[in-house]
């Protein structure tokens, strides 16, 4: 007899948008799992947010549960976000104590890029340190981007950064003067300043990706957009193939 | 009646080990292509590489065939590299002059991360320019590695950089100084220069990840190893949960 496996608790990243760029190993730990957690945010009003559409689009059959994830609330940024991974580390915590064998957190793209998971994560590995914890990877909407827009992100000896335009414009300008490619993350609202930025660079911005309404655009044709757009300021080449 | 579907090209990334790893998309493709071109390495010695090893332990009924990929090679650095991936663009071709209406160039990781598929479908668009070109993204060992290290790569704010052990050690300072969390990728025969470099941040080293001999070790502690060793020295944290 083989001792029983300890409880699991996974973090899942289910990719940008398109159910399709799931992995095995996610839709194989999504149809095991008593309980898979998804944020809700306070705009679906009711309706499925982007990973329970993602989740239940791959695996119908997921047994999903929302978890509030409120991106404004009246006791400020810090205080609220810190509530969105605890309430959902109390989900978690639950359902561990009436039995779940495995807990997922469904998370869009990956769960070690900016995601919330490794909070909800160390919240439940205190309360319940007998609790096994693993990472699956998904497909983030920089490389879904690259992979539509067929841009290269980095070839050869090239140099890729990753900076949410949140980190401000300076930064942005520090960044673009070391790495050959730029990726920005949450900066949709501020796309014709970003394009300013990086005004002898160009690039490319993904909207929507894998989703209904996706689109890519030019980013010097660019207009303010949704929030969680991305935009790709390529390394400059000569041509395709010509850096060999 | 509709008109056929014009020939496929598809750049699929198969992951960095792990046949779980790959997208419900890549198995999709790999199962409908007519054939799937692997790259062979002069030290595979006549056994399988490591994309064709992916993609066989997924779809064990694709239709493989292999490409030389050769790493080391009497007439130079370049001249080599532009064969292998002329010799794949080659091997396309005839299969679409013979009828193939999809083939698919299986790469490790992701077709847009250190790939040179664009240079093959460039040339390939040359010689047919009817052919559609679709890439497929993949999972990189970057964030296999983050996931089965349980490092995150970026959180909050943070900046993320992926860099070539092959671009110098000024380089490598660089972007430490500019980016919070910094992967290195090809640096494996360098990696105690590398953790000297990286002194006062630490790291982890991802060897064989999601393949036999896999092992996960501190940067601190290693020593030289394979080539395509993936290095991540992670963002300054106070604590799991302590930076909200």
């Amino acid at each position: 007899m083989t001792a029983p496996a300890p409880p699991m608790l996974v973090g899942i990243g289910v990719g940008p948008g398109d159910p399709e760029l799931l992995t095995l190993k996610a839709v194989r730990i999504l149809r095991q799992a008593s309980v898979v957690l998804v944020p809700e945010t306070e705009e679906s009003d009711g309706k499925a947010g982007r990973a329970e559409t993602i989740v239940l689009a791959a695996v119908p059959e997921a047994r999903i549960q929302r978890v509030p994830f409120s991106m404004r609330d009246r006791s400020g940024v810090t205080a609220r976000r810190k509530q969105a991974w605890l309430t959902s580390a109390e989900a978690a915590l639950d359902a561990f104590r009436t039995g779940a064998s495995s807990v997922v957190f469904a998370t869009i793209g990956d769960p070690s890029v900016y995601s919330t998971f490794s909070y909800l994560a160390g919240h439940v590995a205190e309360e319940l340190p007998e609790i096994e914890i693993e990472l699956v990877p998904g497909i983030t909407a920089m490389q879904a981007l690259a992979a539509a827009s067929r841009t290269p992100l980095v070839e050869g000896k090239e140099t890729l950064a990753l900076v949410p335009a949140t980190a401000g414009d300076d930064h942005l300008r520090e960044v673009l003067a070391v790495a050959d490619t730029v990726v920005t993350y949450k900066g949709g609202r501020r796309l014709p300043e970003i394009a300013q930025i990086a005004v002898e660079r160009g690039g490319v911005v993904g909207i929507q990706l894998g989703m209904e309404g996706e689109r890519i655009v030019s980013l010097a044709d660019a207009e303010p957009g949704p929030y969680f757009s991305t935009v790709l300021i390529p390394a400059r080449r000569d041509s395709i193939g010509g850096q060999l």
